[in-house]
């Protein structure tokens, strides 16, 4: 990296699945930003270059620092995991130069023991950034709602462990194609059937019968339509609750993310008797980056 | 219904939401046949007589005796569920008849306590056609797998109870949409991923953790790509099982359909050690079908 064209700035880019959302980053003030659906599986074979080119166009001619899916074998380029536990400073040297071309991706990471394997990529820059920034103790619980659920343990400021819950995934799927489907579209709240369905999700054994209880349950009028969509939701974030609080046995969460999600987390997690506190992915996002771009400027 | 045509025969059809399937019934003897997917959900607004007349433009003008989604909120015309407990007379008394059109849609059923709600069409038609077949004893639990797994307590000939497992659909929706999609594309065989999915299913609290679990374990290289469809398939079918056998608490299932889901159920029930024995749903159905008919000839 040219220390000159650090003092001028760099871009830092999100590059997930579907989405991207990239900062121009001058000192630590961000000067300009965009989002927009250009993700991953949306670039064509070799069409990476012209995606970057496109980033550039508008936020400037500036060094590329990215974390995400952006490093997956469906990205760019395939920046291997590194394994947990890891530092922030594990990953800032961790961080992998696209040949000649001014930019930088960030590793995700795997974890694995006996008993199962997982990986990550995007969330463990947040949580770092979060940490850097003492928006996340140094031994906590992180949960990162998103298409996956993330839950993270943090033990003297290191991601641990982990644990994924394809919840988002899965609620998008219903809503797409499923019998469910006509009953799922409405935005989701966190009121009285949001919470129904949150405790059927703590307690149940039996998700997929769960369900299919939906329907049978609106077709004999035990269930009102409209409220069709938050008791799903509830019902899939209350087992995904169930699965982090059992995971870690921890009682206090820190949950990050995008505000709309966090919120539902925070009330599934209220539901279940644990404590929860909200921080703003993005926020995390960039203080993360910083974290690992002023480590290698 | 006119004795004549009872003495020339009669159609009888299993409609469902994606396939429909016609016999042409003489005495207990079946004549001719066909399959088609031509579901209710391939039939537009106003379409049934259309529908109906292809039966008999191919099979006879005769009389129509069906059972299934036909009789849904999105069927030709819909037929109230009967509550549970239900025995074959009861179906046969409530069978619903087209008014001018000659045929005739027996009703599904429903289930409700204080706990849940839960329905079925169809299903009942081959579970009361299996008891009269003495194929089905008649204090038995029956497992009759499909898009839509049910689980029903038979008690004293009648259908006491019954719950309903998403597992089928839940797959085709992973299969098509998700991000395991490009591994779940095999034919499923049961074999030992499809058992270590099952014990996995069986065992866990966590079904939408171990399902991200599995494109973890592909990326680490714990799984080969070619197995995750038996191991996904295996993992649902477990879950659902453990579910069904904790509903009633019984050890010895018949499980009745299609044979290629049967043979994979009868592969799950043994991996839980419960006994099981296979019916073959066609058969059952006819059984069905013709037993209804009798009452009303």
């Amino acid at each position: 990296m040219s220390g000159a064209m650090w003092n001028e700035g760099y871009i830092a880019v999100d590059w997930g699945t579907t989405n991207r959302r990239a900062w121009r980053i001058n000192g630590r003030s961000v000067s300009d930003e965009f989002e927009d659906g250009c993700g991953i599986t949306a670039v064509a074979d070799g069409g990476f270059p012209a995606a970057v080119a496109a980033i550039r166009a508008r936020l400037g001619n500036l060094p590329l620092v990215m974390a995400g899916m952006i490093g997956s074998n469906r990205g760019w380029v395939e920046v291997p995991y590194l394994p947990c536990p890891a530092a922030l400073a594990d990953l800032a040297g961790a961080l992998h130069e696209v040949p000649g071309e001014q930019a930088w991706i960030a590793p995700g990471l795997r974890f694995s023991d006996e008993h199962r394997a997982d990986v990550m990529r995007g969330e463990e820059t947040q949580v770092f950034g979060a940490l850097a920034e003492g928006l996340v103790p140094p031994d906590s619980v992180v949960c990162h709602p998103g298409t996956h659920n993330k839950w993270v343990l943090v033990q003297d400021g290191r991601i641990q462990r982990f644990r994924t819950v394809m919840t988002g995934e899965l609620f998008n799927l219903l809503r797409q194609g499923s019998i469910l489907r006509a009953w799922l579209d409405g935005d989701v709240t966190p009121g009285s059937a949001f919470r129904d369905g949150v405790e059927q999700g703590l307690e149940g054994r039996a998700l997929t019968a769960e369900l299919f209880g939906v329907r049978a349950a609106v077709l004999l009028e035990r269930l009102e339509p409209r409220d069709a969509s938050d008791y799903v939701s509830g019902l899939l974030m209350g087992a995904d609750v169930r699965t982090g609080l059992d995971e870690f046995g921890r009682r206090e969460v820190v949950v990050m993310g995008r505000p709309e999600l966090t919120r539902l987390y925070a009330a599934a997690l209220d539901v279940a008797g644990a404590s929860s506190r909200e921080v703003d992915g993005d926020t995390a996002f960039l203080a993360g980056i910083n974290a690992i771009a002023e480590t290698r400027a």
